[in-house]
C-alpha cells in the first residue's frame, strides 16, 4: 500500500477526528497516485495514523476509512460499518420504512452514500448508492459485497424479511462534486435490477408523519428524480410541523397549505394523511419548477385523499399572483441556494426574498415553515436572514421549533461539513 | 408620559424588531426618571416608535411593551398579551399540564416570566412570576389584574375549569439580574394563598414524555426551590431521549442511568415511567449538590416505579469514583457555567471537562445526553466543544438529536438574547 506522511502540524487536527487531509498538510505531494487508491497515513516519524484512500487531483487529499491498524479495507470492513449504521437505523426506529441507510462521513465512510426504499406491497428493496470520490469508486466490489452481506445479515437477525434477491441496486453517481475528484459525473444506472420493478415510478414506503399511522406510500421516480429520488432527510421535521397542526386546524373551511418547491409532494402528502385521519378537508397548493414533479406530487397528494391546485414556476420570481395572507401552513423548503462560499451573498439575498415574499403569504396566525439545505448556511446565519422577516409593524413570528436531519443522517459534530439541513417553524402574530 | 427620542442612527436597530434599547442609543441621557416608569419613544423628530418602559440605573435604558400607538399599558393590555401566550400554548398543546405561561420577550412581555403548576389532583394551579425589571415591578397592578381576566376568559372558552379562586400566585423576584435595574432580590413570596396548599412541598402535572401516558405527578418546592420549582424548558428534550430509548432497552437486565445535576429527578422519573410502562427495570443514579432536591428526586422517581441509588456531590469535582463505561444513559444537564460574557473561557473548560468525565461513564452504544442552558453559550460554541469529545481512538459519538426549548419557550429571532437551551443526544460507538 502507498504511504504518506502527515506534517507534524497538521495532527493536531488529525486528532480531532476530522476525517478529511489537505494536499499542503502532507510531508510530500501526492502527484503520482492513481487517484482513489488506498493509503496509509502516518505521522512525520512513520508511525500508524489511518488508512484511506487519496486523489492527488483533489484539495482534499486523502480521507480517512479507520485509524485502527487492523482493519484491512475489504467487503468485511464494509460489512461491519454498515452493521453499524444499520444498528443505529434500528435504534431509532427507522428500518421498516424508507431511510438514509448510509450517511457517508457521518457513518464513517466518506463519499458513500446509500438510501433505502422500501417497496410498497412488496418484498423487495431498493439501494440507491451515490459514490462522490474516485477512491469510494475503486472500492465498488467491496462495498457491493459488504452490502450483500449485510442483507443476508438483516435476514438472519429478523430485521428484514426482504431477500438480496429482491434487493435493486441502483449508482446515482450523478453528484457535481465528482468533477472535483477528476471523476466522471453519470447517469443512473441500475446495477442490479429485479424483476417487474419500474425505478422511473415505483411506489416505496415513507414513515407517517401523523403518529398511529401506518407508513404511507408515494411514488417516486428513482432514475428520473432529483438527488437518490427522495429528500428523506425531512421527514423528522414534517413530524413537527404536524405536531404543529393539531391544534391548529380550522373548525368551518379547509386548511389552505402552501407548498413551495414541493418536489414529490412530501409535506403536502404528510399533511393530507393527517386531514383525512382527522376527518378534515385541506386547499393544497403546489408549487414547483419542475411538471414531472408536480406530477408525482399530485398522485401522491390525490393518493391521501387531497385534491391539489398546481402552480408551476420559480419561487424566486413568481409568488406574486398568490394572495397575501391567505394561507393556513405555507412551507418554505427550497434547493440549496449556496453550495460553494463564493455563492453566500447571493444565496443569503435568495433566501431573505423568497422567506418575505412567503411569509406575506401566510395568515395571521398560519405556520411559517422555513428549510435550509445549504451546509455553508449556518444555523446562525439562517437565524440571522429569518430575523428579518420576523417582526414589522403588521406582523411578528413566535418560533416554536427548530429542526434538524432526521436521526439516520448522524451528525459528526468533528466534522462539521456533514450537517447542513436547518428547519425553524413560526407561529405568525 | 415621559417622552425619549431614539438616536436616528440607531432606528436601523430598532426596527429590526430588537425591543431593547441602550442608554446612548438616546439623544438625551436618561436620569433623572424615575426607574421603570412608562415612557414613549419616539424618534429624533418625535414620531412614535414604541411605548416602553425607562430605567436610567440600566444599560438598557429602555425596553419595548408596544409598537402599536393605539396602546394604552394598562390591565387590558397585559390581558391581550396573556391571551396570545394562551393561544400559542393551547396550539402547541401545552395547557392540560404545567408549563410555561409567558416567556418574556419571546411573548413580547420584556422582564416578565410566569410559570404555571397544574396541581395534582385538585382543581388548583399556582403562577409563579418572576419580574426582573423596575418596569415589570411598578406595572405589578396590571399584570395581575391581566392575569385574573386571562383565568376567567380561560374558564369562559372551556380551555380550563381551573378558578381565580383556586389560583395561587407566588411572586419569585429572586433572579440576581435585578441587581442590574437596581431594584431589590428578594426571597419568593405568596402574594395569593389558596387554601390548605403547601408551596414547599406540592404535587404538580408534568406532561409525560412517553406518548400515551397521563401527566406525572412531580413533588416541588416552590417556595425553596430553584428559579420556579421546575424546568419547564426540558420537556421537549426529554420527549426526544425516550424517543431513542425505546430501541434500545437492554433485554437481560436493568436500565443503568446517571443523571447528573438531577435537580428534582426530571430526566429519570420520567425514563422510569418509560420503563415501567414497557415493564422494564432500572437502574437509576441521582447526582446532585443538593440534599433538598436529592429527597424530591428520590421521591419523583421512587412514585414512579424507580428505586435510585444517590449520589452528592459537585459534578465538576467528583465523578471520578463512579464506574467508566458503565452506564447505558448518561444525562449532563448542569445549570449554567456561563452567566456574564467574562465567564466565557472558565465556563467553556468547565463544560469540556464535565462532559469528557460524563461521556467516559457511558458504556459502548450507551446514549449521552449533554445540556448547556447558558444563553451566551451559542448552539455552534457548544457543538465544538461537544466536537472535542466526539473522538479518540476508543470512541466515537454519532449524534442523533438535537434539542430546544420546549414551544411553550417561543424564540423570537429579532432578539437572539431569548435563546439559551441547547441538548444534543449521541451514541457512542
Amino acid at each position: 500500500m502507498y504511504s504518506w506522511r502527515l506534517r507534524k502540524s497538521a495532527e493536531k487536527r488529525f486528532r480531532t477526528g476530522h476525517p478529511w487531509i489537505f494536499s499542503n498538510e502532507l510531508t510530500e505531494s501526492p502527484k503520482g497516485l492513481p487517484p482513489g487508491e488506498l493509503v496509509q497515513l502516518t505521522d512525520e516519524t512513520g508511525a500508524f495514523l489511518a488508512t484511506g484512500y487519496g486523489n492527488p487531483n483533489s484539495l482534499i487529499a486523502f480521507r480517512t476509512l479507520s485509524i485502527n491498524r487492523a482493519d484491512e479495507i475489504d467487503s468485511l470492513f464494509f460489512f461491519e460499518r454498515f452493521k453499524n449504521s444499520i444498528e443505529l437505523r434500528r435504534r431509532s426506529g427507522q428500518l421498516s420504512a424508507s431511510h438514509r441507510f448510509l450517511f457517508a462521513e457521518g457513518d464513517y465512510l466518506p463519499g458513500l452514500i446509500i438510501d433505502r426504499y422500501i417497496v410498497a406491497q412488496s418484498r423487495s428493496q431498493i439501494f440507491v448508492v451515490q459514490s462522490s470520490t474516485a477512491g469510494m469508486d475503486k472500492l465498488f466490489d467491496f462495498w457491493m459485497k459488504g452490502l450483500e452481506d449485510a442483507v443476508v445479515y438483516e435476514n438472519k437477525q429478523g430485521l428484514s424479511k426482504i431477500k438480496w434477491s429482491q434487493t435493486a441496486i441502483v449508482l446515482a453517481n450523478t453528484s457535481k462534486s465528482r468533477a472535483l475528484e477528476g471523476v466522471a459525473i453519470e447517469n443512473k444506472k441500475v446495477i442490479k435490477a429485479v424483476e417487474n420493478m419500474d425505478l422511473n415510478q415505483i411506489e416505496v414506503l415513507i414513515e407517517s408523519a401523523t403518529p398511529g399511522l401506518e407508513p404511507l406510500i408515494f411514488t417516486i421516480n428513482i432514475l428520473g428524480g432529483q438527488k437518490t429520488g427522495f429528500f428523506l432527510d425531512q421527514r423528522k421535521n414534517i413530524k413537527l410541523l404536524i405536531q404543529s397542526l393539531t391544534n391548529s386546524l380550522p373548525k368551518d373551511r379547509p386548511l389552505r397549505v402552501l407548498d413551495l418547491c414541493c418536489y414529490v409532494g412530501q409535506w403536502s402528502t404528510q399533511i393530507a394523511a393527517f386531514a383525512m385521519a382527522q376527518d378534515l378537508k385541506t386547499e393544497l397548493h403546489l408549487f414547483d419548477a419542475s411538471d414531472d414533479a408536480l406530477q408525482l406530487a399530485t398522485k401522491n397528494v390525490a393518493r391521501h385523499g387531497g385534491n391539489p391546485a398546481i402552480v408551476k414556476g420559480d419561487v424566486l420570481k413568481s409568488l406574486s399572483h398568490l394572495p397575501d395572507r391567505y394561507f393556513d401552513v405555507v412551507i418554505c423548503d427550497p434547493p440549496a441556494f449556496i453550495k460553494k462560499k463564493k455563492d453566500i451573498p447571493a444565496g443569503s439575498q435568495a433566501y431573505l426574498k423568497l422567506n418575505k415574499e412567503a411569509r406575506r403569504k401566510t395568515r395571521d396566525s398560519g405556520l411559517f415553515v422555513s428549510c435550509s439545505c445549504s451546509g455553508l448556511f449556518t444555523m446562525d446565519e439562517f437565524k440571522k436572514t429569518l430575523a428579518r422577516i420576523s417582526f414589522d409593524k403588521d406582523h411578528h413570528i413566535q418560533w416554536i421549533e427548530q429542526g434538524f436531519h432526521s436521526p439516520d443522517h448522524p451528525q459528526r459534530l468533528e466534522f462539521p461539513e456533514g450537517t447542513y439541513l436547518k428547519c425553524m417553524i413560526g407561529l405568525i402574530r
